[in-house]
């Protein structure tokens, strides 16, 4: 942790109070499997409610998987982050009953912005969405740190 | 439309046969406003269960309704497309409460490849979502279309 | 211009200060053909000197004739900002001898944020380009400003 | 080697053909120091002459630093690939005089599209850029490919 980062946090207690909030995490079945400063792994369980017209995973589903993934990570240095933008590609697709797991990753970190990008692999390790994002890092405090 | 698109295609009914079979879309609450060849327009109430640990609107609910502009306006020639990758840009917050509009564009389109860019706006008219996709225009026929 | 920009600019001192120092869109033979706040239009004549291996122009060149055109529109205001990410679409090949134009489109600007797009199209009216980028936006002047 | 790739490829002579013809990456400066299926490593001087109005370098070097590593990691197998999108973020500003260094990593490879990330350093190791992009690859041979 970088001198100018808030004091004294815990990466767990502030996703933890993120989580309870997230109630579209929850509506989606998000679960965090572990968190760090600047990274984080989720899992999630594909329903049938999730497909879209072509019987397949609807993008946004995997989309909002990387996107818990980029806020949990962004914020656990205990400085409110909110997305800026985000991208991402789809290798294969994902199909009903699939397990997926995301991997953040920090790319970079200045005071003001950071990067992570994000890898969604199944359950046979197969790559399915490939998630980059930008975050703007504000002065306030993320729920559950010791500014909040 | 141009020679090699698939004959005699009523763009309303292939994305009748989408919306029909898209459960992820129909969980969000996304409705169909209007449609045409390479174009569409659709609605949604935001919930109190689409809110993120910060208790504004998840960014993948944002994603996925413009995710869902993106399929509904490239499949509408009869074409079966599916997408390759797709950005995000998110210039305001969106609240519990608010009600977004979609508009899908089409920005280019060839044989193989199309270009989409989709704009979401609140009730105020402000934009709170620019969203950008690419579609590989498969050989198959979308549902609904008369290849189908 | 809202009440938190820089008083008494003018887009067109500042993008001709730019412009002045910008060595590379003069090595490029960008050309500035108009400017106003948040937007410009640029031209450019494609080089023998810009193919890439296959004989059709590099993607750079077109990313950054785009990304020209989002310095230029984004610092007209008279507050120095910085591009954070960009993105590019290529519906079609650019070929030596085109002459291309950029017309540069304000999206959405906040205090420290602001998304342009820009669309980049040939001597035909075809669509080569698609442009989107995210500035972050500084305390400091633009070059050219009031404030410089 | 996947069964459905060109044969008896090298893509060190692919590369070569390339390069050979790339007049926009040898005005760049831009050195291949290494090559390999699917991957690549370049290296590029940073001249007085890339500089943008605000004295440091116009974003559009390091993008096209980036696309050309693209080109060439996705062209390695034989195949003729053109980039359909792109996107890069900035971390940090490079300046004048620096050397960087772009390494490409192969995401995700299916028939016709592939997926790969850029990583591009400083020579302090610090990332000044991070670029993705996605590829058609047609049923054409590459140059330099045994097929060509």
């Amino acid at each position: 942790m970088s001198p100018e980062e808030p004091e004294n946090n815990n990466p767990a207690s502030i996703v933890k109070a993120m989580y309870d909030g997230d109630r579209f995490s929850k509506l989606l079945g998000i679960n965090v499997e572990s968190v760090s400063e600047g990274a984080c792994v989720l899992s999630m369980k594909i329903r049938e409610d999730m497909a879209n017209g072509f019987g397949i995973v609807h993008g946004g589903v995997t989309f909002a998987f990387g996107d818990s993934a980029l806020a949990f990570a962004s914020n656990s240095y205990g400085r409110l982050s909110v997305a800026l933008e985000a991208s991402i590609s789809y290798p294969a697709p994902v199909n009903i009953g699939d397990t997926l797991t995301a991997v953040a990753r920090e790319l970079s970190r200045t005071r003001r912005i950071a990067v992570y990008d994000i890898t969604i692999t199944n359950q046979d390790k197969n790559v399915v969405g490939l998630f980059k994002g930008t975050v703007y890092r504000t002065s306030k405090p993320a729920p559950g740190s010791s500014g909040s």
